[in-house]
């Protein structure tokens, strides 16, 4: 809650959010938290957009992006001119037949085709009903061109790693909270760190 | 060619044509043919629309289709009201988000899974260009329902025996010709019966 976050924030502690969120900016969805209470920053998120900005930088790839509209300004910094790998975010609405071929069409032309994929899962629930994920439509292309992707986000250990560098805190001396057993507990723990799984949000 | 065909008919060998066409009825795959100079009829062809419709049958299966629209009067005298089961063919331009997200719904709310794909192929080529085949759609079902699909057409060894018993042939007796490796020399084999590939078609 808003309450809780600000005991942590005045107890001294730092503090980093780790989202898998991929259909809006951190900054949108920084303003959405501000919105509801919550005193965060947006360098106090950790999301897979900036993750795979990082990686594509590190290793000179030229992302073509099939990601959701509102999620392209992260890359805005990136080159994207004549392509030598794809980036792969939950597209939404986005994901369309041409744009799914596209994307396809790309990859198996490359000498060694780069799948990056800011996530894997494999449903989420919106108000009008179930949604297939980044992570279905992930498979589609890593069967039909033969690869297999690089998944940023979380449970990623690289994930965890950069929130920890972020902290500027060892992964000892950090606790992961959150409502995912996988995602979120599974990938601290791989991390090093402890994890505690709140009952709350998605938890059933 | 037409002329081939027409010599084995001649020599009165047994002939059935075994096709993964899944865009269109076996009625209009073979008014193409017999415009090309091909002299088949509708009983001569094995086909993975009609091979579902025997499975669907016998299993008291009743499906949603996400199939290709030419392909739909394959499946008329089927039982699809309430579904208990997804059949999945290259619906091309009909995989939309909103297609693909309520197959997936139908198939993660029944009780047990059934998913039928018409083939698993990863992809083809059109004049305008590389799209993805059936296969990669079948892997995305998969993966967010965690079911096995069940595949029909080529290579599944059903469908060889389901042509065995059109021409009612052993295993034995029968040759299969084909340009493709895996589909159709290796599920002829793995039926018992001899393969030889062309080096036409898709050969290269």
């Amino acid at each position: 809650s808003a309450a809780s976050l600000c005991r942590i924030k005045a107890s001294g502690l730092k503090l980093q959010l780790c989202t898998n969120e991929t259909q809006a900016t951190r900054a949108d969805f920084v303003r959405k938290l501000r919105a509801m209470g919550f005193d965060v920053s947006v360098a106090e998120v950790t999301a897979p957009a900036p993750a795979a900005c990082r990686l594509l930088q590190e290793r000179g790839l030229r992302p073509h992006l099939l990601v959701h509209h509102d999620l392209i300004p992260e890359f805005a910094e990136i080159d994207k001119t004549n392509p030598n790998c794809v980036v792969l975010g939950d597209a939404a609405e986005h994901f369309t037949y041409a744009n799914l071929n596209e994307a396809f069409r790309l990859l198996i032309g490359m000498e060694k085709p780069v799948l990056i994929s800011l996530g894997k899962g494999r449903y989420y629930k919106e108000t009008d009903g179930l949604k297939l994920d980044v992570g279905a439509y992930m498979k589609a292309l890593e069967y039909a061109c033969d690869v297999e992707a690089e998944v940023v986000g979380k449970p990623a250990k690289s994930f965890f790693e950069s929130a920890l560098a972020e902290l500027g805190v060892p992964a000892e001396q950090a606790v992961m909270i959150g409502d995912d057993i996988v995602s979120d507990v599974g990938g601290a723990q791989q991390c090093g760190m402890r994890a505690l799984q709140v009952r709350t949000g998605k938890y059933r």
